[in-house]
């Protein structure tokens, strides 16, 4: 379970009560504040803050002095176009923080967003608990075979087992031999910055993490894709759904030119041009890698 | 006069009407939302939204589950000893969004920061408006002999008005021929992307800008320092009130140990051991320079 | 002209001798070294330093020991798979320093790219030069009726005349009246940092810009885009010649992918899908606006 | 041992011929190129490019057309006052790329530090070898008791022993686990991304890294300080050496106003004052909490 009972206690009191403001308020969004979404076996997202909706998005674009809107309609279309053209400041504009508990080897792949503030939970001031990611025995599978950092195929259930059993028990004894480190009870106990160093990177750990809209916006399409690793893909995919519910307009038009658009080089403009036009076109024919090729039929063509 | 009626009505439209939120809410910061804080002849500063309190640094720093919180004792100790130990990041989970009018040589220095998001009024869209800075006559000054990039002593009363004649004259005179080459009154009137490039750099400008906590401080220290231009000093000294009542905490911090704080080099501290064991120390046996040891003896020895 | 005698002379210096170096060298990149290449009318781009080649980006892809290059072919293969899946850390690795004259205004956009190192002449410390952007008369274009925001048709020869006789006389007089105020013939002189403020935006300053490859082709495929404007357009353009022959396959893997790339929304790719197959689409059945409709069709299917 | 025979061999081909250029050239640093100076048990740091020199630094501030520099001394006494005065932007405009071997648990805290561009080593895609750090009996030391993220007096030889054993035998079990998981002897064999979740935290792991000289600056006020943890100090400390070598000025520079350089508070600036007329100060009259002049008194007064 991902959250305590203390801890929903500490939620359910922020969420007991409202308090007035002049700000932009996102009612799709102050249903998600606080709560814990949870994520993989211990994982979770909680919304802890937002700043910005739509509206504000077409505000800034217009850099207006009141609420900037016409109609939501019109705004629907302006973000539709800021979106398109790549305006992304307006974007900027819209701020989140959020409450991410997640595997160390997933916060290792998080990290690598740099544009984004980070405050992690200090393992040198701090113990860790005992939680360790253990993946669904659905989730094991083979390196791929066609894509060299993925996985492919699902383990037979008895290597699913095994390796299930080695994780469950480094787990354990990595964690035991941490608390007999740390322990002061009668010797010194090793420093928590030292001890840390024992335990594997399925360990969980947690961070607050603040980004804006267009940022997020980059975060998603990378890791909310297809090819990303599960373990981070299933956190971006809740967020996906977080983000829907916060700015409904400018999600749609994330989802209909980044998540779900293809960009096409100039050979394969060329080519969807040729094809058209009712020319057949090959791999061969079309100046094109076999991996592009690939890539092309499969994202384009269908 | 930086606001019209119009405006101003837009700005009463939103200070109207409250809505209820689950957020963090600074109610020192609620009552500056919106409201255009007059700097110079034409510009403003107005707080478009805010996201975090003073409790909000402390409940990053703390990665905590509620509101982090103590007592306000306690969250005053811990901002002072991040702000005292160069702990950005818990200070970079709060975010502000001003709507800023300043003239154009100034937002070019502005803009030099470059960890902030910002939307600025397109001149390749719109009009500009017949806005200029003009100096009072008190702030006209000479180039300074001691600081090569500063200002010195005030101009005779007759050099300041033939600048002022100058400086009116030419916005005047710039304007009028800008809003002759867009006409398009019996013309095709030049495209604005070029006609503005016949504006001064006293034209008003605005933009929608939007900075962390952190890095808000830095640009306040740099900004708000004697050293700095007053055009753009006005700008932040204003910033600092409006940060004063939203974080009174981390603002009285950044008072005592960035505003009022002065570093010392080591040859410094040295010298300060000394004359605290009450040796004489000169410019000669101090190991600084002539430009170290003014300033040493300005911002330390007082 | 925009080199001095005594400019060209110093480049000519550092141009006359070579040192030895252990480092990546760029045999296409030595050759600009410190060359001015005029753009517009005293504007230039130089190339002041580089690191990095094409061998580097796979160098780094790879986090190799030594060269880290099979072969050519090889890091080919890997430029163009980094570029086509949006791997941007490697070519983060190659960085160059350029030193650009530019008018203001243009500046301005430029310095919008915010992941970027820039020093820019201090107007505050030194006297600006009298050296204007003064277009040519075939620049001289009306508002868009098409694009919000750009240029369209000609002006007439008789308005293209007028602008270019308000632009000269005001640059003259603005300058004249800049040299007035700062001189301390006879009285005290106007400080630079507020002299400044009457010129326009059509004069030239200049500043050292130092930015990786990936931000650097970010610049170059907006402000190389037919739809950015003329002046900035033209400095995007010298500087591609210059990356073509600094890293050429990751040159061209930009030009294909990017520059002559285009990104086709859910809606465009569904339409694409059902053009291949023999079906008519027109913009009433094919779920995009007008505006969407009419870049599909210039963009795509051409 | 860092490096392998095969490695070395790579190393010392690189080393084996300089080419020319008409790039700023840093003797100093040239020696370093390639080298892999070993930090930890198994880790290294390795120069693999640099741009720009002491004199770069200068020739931007002071946006120059040739070399920039007039004299030696009329450099570092410029860079003197740069550093002094807090201006990044000139020491931006120096830039290495490094080539590092280091533990997971030490990578995490180095990732924090945004403001760069990382290559790391792909588990997803590689498999990563046998080796973990280690440490050092005498690096074996008890939480401390006055910093409560640190770490204090030494253990036992007993209590060090234990962790030693430990530390390796986990270190041992997990690596063979990790191999077992991923063979695909005789069976699929689990993915690698999947695999690498059971490996602890003091494996190494490697990466290219790249920096601007004024970040790597603050990166190395922060972890080459007294209170960093031991573990990444060392790499700081490394790596101070090298930039001694590439940019000497620059760096004497750093070392007295930033690395012995000390911050004082508004109040404790008032503290000297009255300590310098010779009165007596004591925690009580000095307006300071008890952590703040314990700080005081250790770093300035001495």
């Amino acid at each position: 379970m991902p959250i305590t009972a203390d801890q929903q206690a500490e939620i359910d009191a922020l969420r007991a009560q409202t308090r007035p403001t002049l700000r932009a308020v996102s009612d799709g969004m102050e249903a998600h504040l606080y709560r814990a979404h949870p994520v993989l076996d211990h994982g979770f997202v909680r919304v802890i803050d937002y700043m910005g909706d739509d509206a504000a998005i077409c505000q800034a674009a217009r850099v207006s002095y009141g609420r900037g809107t016409k109609t939501v309609q019109n705004d629907e279309g302006l973000i539709r176009y800021l979106m398109r053209h790549w305006h992304s400041t307006p974007f900027e504009m819209c701020e989140v923080k959020l409450h991410v508990k997640l595997p160390v080897f997933v916060a290792r792949q998080w990290i690598r967003h740099r544009t984004a503030n980070v405050n992690e939970y200090s393992a040198r001031y701090s113990i860790l608990d005992r939680e360790f990611y253990i993946p669904e025995p659905s989730q094991l599978a083979a390196q791929s075979v066609v894509n060299n950092q993925g996985r492919g195929a699902a383990l037979t259930p008895e290597e699913s087992a095994r390796v299930l059993e080695i994780l469950k028990g480094d787990a354990a004894r990595t964690y035991d031999h941490y608390e007999e480190m740390i322990s002061d009870d009668g010797k010194q106990g090793l420093a928590r910055e030292l001890a840390r160093m024992n335990l594997p990177a399925n360990i969980y750990t947690q961070w607050y993490w603040k980004v804006d809209l267009h940022n997020l916006f980059h975060f998603l399409r990378l890791r909310a894709d297809a090819h990303a690793q599960y373990e981070i893909r299933v956190y971006a995919e809740e967020i996906c759904k977080v983000v829907a519910d916060w700015v409904p307009a400018a999600y749609a038009a994330f989802e209909d030119y980044r998540m779900g658009g293809v960009t096409l080089s100039s050979k394969a403009v060329e080519c969807v041009r040729r094809m058209i036009k009712g020319e057949q076109v090959t791999q061969e024919t079309s100046g094109m890698s076999k991996g592009e090729w690939r890539e092309f039929m499969d994202g384009v063509v269908g």
